[in-house]
């Protein structure tokens, strides 16, 4: 955790992960104010905006900037079902155990999108550190949620001549359970949290952020408080 | 250069590199079709675009894109000269030489954002490689134009583990005389570029890069045909 006091960049989509995420974070000492940082990436599920400015609010960040890159959803839509106007987001039983490493919902480099910005502008504006919820053990396997991942872009980001910013990923080696059970012990309310990538009124249950979501819960031997 | 001849994406901005670039990529046999990408991030010399529509279609690009994401412009403004409504461009000779690793025109971790959104667009429509025309002998130096840049941007990409995309740079180690040089024997029209940083009515003539331009056209003995 920085200690020069002069802020810090968070991601929050308004999941589980960057919920408890930002949340922990505020809880460290001298980290000079928390700016979160949300996206708008033409993804289905976009009401996890508004649960994204509800916990950056119950965090007690600076501010919440929601960036505005939906234009970028029709250009990658054939590349992945998590994007408005792409084909169906599947049941999880229905994914082949052989696309779990890299499955329909897998946004085409997102994370690298997503952090490139966020470190711009954590730079511009003097601040070293970028906080994300990455965590490996995701139901599914995605490439930009590994440490490995996470080493390779701060590779890339410590050529900078001047203030190198550094990406965060505390909970890059827990699972989504421990995750869930951390937010209980912050006081995280988890009624405002959004997973379900299908985005309709009421979470599906069936897709793979939900079944992974439901399990993580059951793990701790806690309700989850949104409908389904 | 792919052999694949599912296509590649060409990043062209209208300045000189990149535009020499897409005629040089142009000649290569097999790469299947060039996506021309350009970005507008809310810089001055915006006019650029223009001049990059020109060059794409001067080399028989099967689509050229201009992706806008000029609201990162208000957002970085403070971390650069180059984007409009930020502080002045100076003029190179006013730059002291201790600024000249990471100087005021450099924009914050613009080129990961670039090639991250190229690499993300490739990615999704199958294409394999994306070229940019990064050249390290900069008058300026910027960290993210050089070859271990370069190597480190693509061990991040090659994580992915279905088809991994290539960030290419023939021109990483050529100067910029080198590549005027070459840009006259491919039949480039350098009247249809645009370097100047303050994006005026005509090229100032002062700014760095108006100045490494002009020594760049002098050093190989040919005439820049465009007004100052």
């Amino acid at each position: 955790m920085s200690t020069h006091g002069q802020g810090i960049v968070v991601l929050v989509s308004g999941g589980v992960d960057s919920s408890v995420l930002v949340h922990y974070v505020a809880r460290e000492p001298g980290h000079g104010g928390i700016h979160a940082v949300s996206f708008n990436y033409g993804q289905r599920h976009s009401r996890e905006l508004v649960c994204a400015a509800y916990q950056a609010k119950a965090a007690g960040a600076v501010e919440h900037k929601i960036l505005d890159i939906s234009f970028l959803g029709p250009l990658l839509r054939e590349g992945s079902v998590l994007l408005a106007g792409g084909n169906a987001v599947p049941d999880l039983k229905d994914v082949p155990d052989r696309e779990r490493t890299q499955p329909p919902t897998y946004v085409p480099n997102r994370n690298m999108m997503l952090l490139s910005m966020a470190a711009a502008y954590a730079e511009a504006h003097g601040m070293r550190e970028v906080y994300y919820g990455a965590q490996a053990q995701d139901e599914y396997g995605y490439w930009d949620c590994t440490r490995e991942f996470l080493e390779r872009i701060n590779a890339v980001l410590a050529l900078n001549r001047k203030e190198a910013v550094q990406i965060c990923a505390p909970f890059v080696d827990k699972s989504k359970a421990e995750i869930v059970g951390m937010g209980f012990e912050l006081g995280v309310d988890f009624s405002h949290t959004w997973s379900c990538y299908r985005g309709e009124e009421t979470a599906c249950g069936t897709c793979p952020t939900c079944v992974e979501r439901l399990n993580a819960f059951k793990a701790v031997g806690m309700e989850d408080p949104i409908e389904y």
